[in-house]
């Protein structure tokens, strides 16, 4: 539940055993994360045992809104979901292998999602989510029609109970005992970058490529 | 259960009942997912409900072995998990909303898990796991002792039950109906590389980075 001043609400299992002093629970880390992002990981339970698949996501102030197509022969109503968006930024390497670690962003949200029914919310749902994925291509593509509508499936799932967890900078072990040893140690950044679009070769190859997907060639994927 | 040609079994669950083309069944597809990328979602139940946790992996020809903090307080003896490693290699963006959609490699794991509680296969798995997402610090940095030896925890899943789904390629609508409208369509490749290392601020500026660490900068992360 979202309480008054925009915080997530700390469950049991949002509220980080470990790790504590990197957890977050206030609304603008999560939508940092999520706006990092354009795949998560859907955790869903069928015949007794978990089940972990990817999707794209987009969202707006209050709901998540994801393809459900990969979990429909097993989301039934009511179902709990755990869906985790994770942005690696990099390795940090220090002096111990024990203290080697991930750079990251990472943000876990649970809820129990519902199926989108409504014509007018799945189009909200599906623009949000197209715009996310790839700015630009509701106003260029053709929308969906009333038959593919029919066949989309979205699922929303409420930004309520939510948990956030990041990493970033040097190792921790440069002012320990391991600093005598005097190795190098430090981080090795990762970044994805958008490369040069590649034109589909059912069209000539002079096809101009659209100003709002060649815009996007050299930049970061993570930030909008 | 893997047979004796090598191919994974095909459970139900893991018999593809949606893109029955994209599913891919051999080790080799799989081995080729789990070297492109060095970051999984480790998927178990908490409570009733499923949790999807980002972690490091690394890999022999039998067992993935996994980071297992962020798990050890709900992972109990023969709990189910299901581990996805996902590697994003860009957008297909068609002529239809529709028919948008994601280049990707996937695979998905199912097992269950042991505590690694051997000294021997302990060491064995986080050299595999350090050497997979660092390569060179096994060497470089000092190794885990007796103590953190025991307070690391490592997972080893068998590489037995698992199925792989990947898309490649142009969107697939350059042949319908829709390929009438004129629009431009095709791929946006994503691809994550290696920055320059950072050395640690702790360090002098002037330390030497590692070749093994320098060599990396500019490389592409899904590329070993």
């Amino acid at each position: 539940m979202t309480d008054i001043d925009g915080r997530l609400s700390a469950t049991p299992r949002t509220t980080l055993r470990r790790m504590k002093e990197k957890g977050h629970r206030d609304r603008a880390a999560l939508f940092g994360v999520l706006r990092a992002a354009f795949v998560c990981h859907l955790g869903v339970i069928v015949d007794g045992g978990p089940m972990v698949v990817p999707t794209v996501y987009g969202f707006d102030d209050r709901h998540l809104y994801l393809h459900g197509s990969v979990a429909s022969r097993s989301l039934t109503t009511d179902a709990e979901v755990c869906v985790t968006v994770t942005v690696v930024d990099g390795l940090v390497l220090a002096r111990s292998v024990f203290e080697h670690g991930i750079n990251y962003r990472s943000a876990m949200i649970y809820g129990q999602p519902r199926w989108v029914t409504d014509t007018e919310e799945k189009l909200h749902g599906l623009r949000l989510l197209t715009e996310h994925v790839a700015p630009g291509q509701w106003d260029h593509a053709r929308r969906p029609n009333r038959r593919e509508l029919a066949a989309t499936t979205l699922l929303a799932l409420p930004l309520a109970e939510a948990s956030v967890k990041t990493r970033s900078g040097p190792p921790d072990d440069g002012d320990g005992p391991d600093a005598a040893l005097g190795l190098w140690a430090g981080e090795l950044p990762l970044v994805a970058r958008w490369e040069q679009p590649a034109t589909d070769p059912a069209l000539p190859p002079t096809t101009p490529v659209p100003a709002h997907v060649a815009a996007r060639a050299g930049t970061r994927a993570d930030q909008a």
